[in-house]
């Protein structure tokens, strides 16, 4: 039986089929963190998105498509999310072992001089296939391309739904329209997870926020209502606010490697703020794995301990 | 029994299906101004469109989606207006309480240097499983991509019909053909107005039109023939007549924040000017919940008592 | 605002999307016995299935297919359910008045020596198109065709659910599987009832069953278990019961037309056993209107007053 | 402009979309009964279904197609109907001279030993592309295959609609469920009218009834209700009555050849009961063209008159 | 039966399909100009194309889209051509009453800066459902993006031949390609007219060309062939030449508003030079209805009158 917490957490999903909610709980009720309603998920889309060297290099096991699933199930996350070729080649032989999210966009650095926008490398055909519990899909707000992100979107989570699979999205502010500092201003990426849960999006995936205001008419208004962003943990909590005051479960990345006491402060304060978790790819894998598995359980602990 | 003025202005969308009337109906037989043929509508779609803060950090009992739509019941609404996200979240839990719009594109404030084009973030078979009365479109003529818009809104439009959902066009003239005065000079609104008409709009939603004439050609002809302008009533009634002569149902933005003597006054020379209704966000949901509610039976008892 | 015993009886239909739990409210929202969870539904398809003269003769205003509409009006009805072309005759002229239901299928009396099985006359394209607010659908079990029936009704089903249109389920059986008498059998009418339920029906219309026990199998139960089924109250309790011990809606024909007294009493019984309302037909529109309007009142009031 | 009486006949098809109900317009505004609300239509099916030789034998210019079109002009019918090869060999020499119907099922007289039921030979694309005004199809109530018309026309006539044309609809009692004698029954020839207004006919054709009531239970009601059926006048009135009281266009066919009295006896009964019209081919066709022509006058003449 | 003049105009279009034929008959076969060949065609889009006061203020009446068709009626035009709000708006309670052409694509004027493209605003659809006798299309030869108009009219006129509607093509040319000048000069127009024809037209309406010929290479062969261009009469019988030697409709428009007696007299020269007709929005609905009535009773004269 789902935990109370559980079922409070699907309750905000009153809209959805009972098939979305079977998978959200699946999510929820896996790993170490099972019943919470909290979430570790490991994501491993960097080899896509940065190349292999810059990826796996530090940690060569990661070459191989078998490590990242292991690590997952070790640690004992949530879920495991991919690209297709990643998920396809461990869908069948670890079928069941843990929750899979394909990640249905990707983007790769090998052009320059457009609008960012991923690629949309999968389908939700795929997802069922493989026997994945949710698709994944990012978009850009900011992009001058991001209206057909979203238009994109609107149709694959229209697609997922219909067949029981929730959607997880990577909201990433960036584009013409936007600063490389305000890519992770504090009201941007309040405003990208808004944005993400306005598309409809189940699980939402944005970088912790730092304490810059990047637009003009919003800086007006956090001064004139003291909206508190001199800590991470204030941070955090407004953008949980910003996805429907809380009841849509938004997590939080990592960013990029560092120091392990550095990633568990920065995650204590994210927990502290009131966050569903983190999403952690580089800090986790690019690790040896013995040293992977310990960060995360303490990345859990600080979550579980949370409220 | 619909009144004699709700069956007179359905005679007025002879040509469409007896969903689309019965829909329509609906809208004219809910809440306070039930059977009178107006309409007060609250529509949220400002986190998306402006952002979370500076939409709801007036009020934070906004940031919940019930928030609204529970304000939109209580303060005896026509409708309730919000993208995919603020609908989902509450279609199930309300369900049959408040007639829904489905707003199906919205644009968000975080790009810059093109031309005003919202993305299509919902559908019409969204609004069919979530339970909606009809739909919501917004077009941006004076826009460089308008054409695109009004061809979506076309394709939306034909599909809607089919299954008996009627279209409220948000009409907001903007983008490189246009002034910033120009956007809601009385011209370029009754001209909106006329188009939102033309391009099938069962419910047409305008600002409230400045005494200015943008268009070379169009001051002419006010010139010629002594349309007058100088009062927000005349322009309202100009509007109104720039939709096929008063027979389409065209509703006013109450626009920015502003206090209530303000808000009132406007409405109170919308209402004379012939305005079918108001549709009111910001100053609705930014005020405490019982203030609102107040401001919203003082706008719905102006327009009970108009004409 | 949904009363509690309404949003109660929606919570059993948890699984399904917002719009058919909207159109099951609208359906509890509607006319006298609105709010309460009951219903009265006035059906008119014995047109088709019985002939004109048959069913018209007595009171030949109903000859007129705005008749039965502006009576189920004028009645309070929660709904008017009949076959396409009386829906399409009313639809666009009482647009928004009273939920329609669309009868899907109909069978006539001209025809003999095959197994009972109803024609498919409308479809779910048609019930959007004119503003319905459900489905009606006829099985036969007990019928050598019912297979086809129940995978008609499948596919139907399943279509309306998408768009938000619940299906009542008219479920009578008969066939070369049944004797006459085991037609309203207790036995044969549970039984029905638990196969409308288990075919994904939300309103389920069976008939008041009588004090028999048709199958050999089923008597030895009712025997040894003492099932109660000498009083009508105790036999609506047992079909009620066999429809999810109560969490769907059961609701009861009042059959040939009788004497009003006749009508009332048995009523009385049928609402003291917990069912949720009548669908009353020629007993209605076979008598003058304003005994008819009566006849309904008193029904309702029984209704409104059970438990 | 449509006169009174059309305008007031168009308002009894008010959920139709306006294409349907500009066919309807076109149908009643040609010809010599052009405005009066009455229909005299030539249909010219009988060397499909009764072959060649007896349908043209008589008057040998009719082997011709051309003949039939040129006397439906000619005489100023309203309409000429026929199926694909007739109407497809001159719709293009005679394009826009008169409304043409495409009968989309016909049956031949070949073969023997089963139910009756015609074969679908035209479509509504047919229909379009050869410039048609309506299509025609015919049911069998009282068939053993009666389901699978009704089903197939439920089809064609929402495929027909969506494009704007009506259908009318051929209800011919016949099969195992009806005697020689009952398939022109009054109770009969009613109940198919009735049936055929159900299934959403524009126009329905049937017989005129003979003096015989067919059904047991239909018998006790028109004994007790005292319904009218010995004049041929009151039984035309009854089966108009039970068409949705007259508000659907009932048209009767001139059935077997015969003296020109005996036709126009017969129509003078048949106008004066409240028929919309006749539809009368052999009649027309297998008498000398002048002759032909004469009679058709002196029957728009009586439909003219009367009322 | 069709005139002579009509069968021979329709002998030139002997490869379309029997609907689109009929349809070009009603157009003939419709008003004063009845069986002549001839044609005067009310356009009302100058309120989409020019905004509303610029279009009804001269006439106020005419916000009421119900003015236009009235007018259109009451003078015995061939037919009415309107955008899809307008149509829609009359198209059923006029149901009927004078063929309707639906402009499927319109043009706005408040925005700037790109290359001449109408939107497309409505769909062979729409036109079938309203009972249209023909789509309305408009290109702008000479625009930069007047490859995209084609195409798109290719796809739209394939899809209407095959449901039996006949596309009247406004040919307009402007754009980068042409100096303001240009747009009216007599090869121009004539070349219009020729692209107009071979993208497959079956009427074509083009504006009456001035004494100016724009293209260098076409000025030469002007001169060598002597290619009479002096008076009105001479260049429009090149352009009708120049659409297959006046085997394809051609028609004219009348242009700004101008005095009557301007109006007669450029029409008197159009019709001797052999056009087919006029097409004439603005000169018929911004003058009084009678004196708008008298006017086109005089176009119509002028061209039953000549050759």
């Amino acid at each position: 039986m789902a935990t109370a917490k559980v079922r409070e957490i699907l309750s905000w999903y009153s809209s959805e089929n009972p098939g979305v909610k079977a998978n959200l709980a699946r999510l929820m009720n896996t790993g170490r963190l099972a019943g919470t309603g909290k979430f570790v998920i490991l994501p491993v889309d960097q080899g896509f998105e940065h190349g292999p060297a810059r990826s796996f290099a530090p940690n060569p096991g990661g070459y191989d498509p078998r490590y990242h699933i292991e690590l997952a199930i070790e640690a004992g996350c949530n879920a495991y999310a991919a690209p297709l070729g990643f998920i396809e080649h461990v869908a069948s032989d670890y079928a069941g072992d843990i929750p899979l999210i394909l990640k249905l966009n990707n983007s790769d650095s090998l052009s320059k001089g457009h609008e960012p926008c991923s690629a949309i490398t999968g389908s939700v055909e795929d997802a069922l296939r493989l026997g994945c519990a949710a698709i994944g899909y990012t978009i850009y707000p900011g992009s001058g391309a991001r209206n057909e992100q979203y238009q994109d979107l609107r149709d694959l989570i229209l697609e997922a739904k219909a067949v029981g699979l929730p959607t997880v999205l990577w909201a990433y502010p960036r584009g013409a329209g936007l600063s490389k500092e305000g890519e992770t201003a504090v009201d941007v990426v309040a405003y990208a997870a808004q944005i993400a849960a306005q598309l409809g999006a189940h699980i939402i995936k944005v970088k912790p926020p730092k304490d810059h205001v990047e637009q003009a008419e919003a800086k007006k208004v956090y001064e004139k209502f003291g909206i508190p962003t001199a800590s991470l943990k204030d941070r955090i909590a407004h953008v949980v606010q910003s996805a429907f005051n809380g009841r849509r479960i938004v997590i939080f990345s990592g960013g990029e490697a560092k120091g392990t006491d550095e990633v568990l402060k920065e995650v204590a304060e994210i927990a502290a703020g009131g966050a569903f978790g983190s999403i952690m790819g580089r800090n986790a894998f690019q690790r040896p794995k013995a040293e992977a598995i310990q960060l995360l359980h303490s990345v859990m602990d600080a979550f579980a301990k949370a409220k």
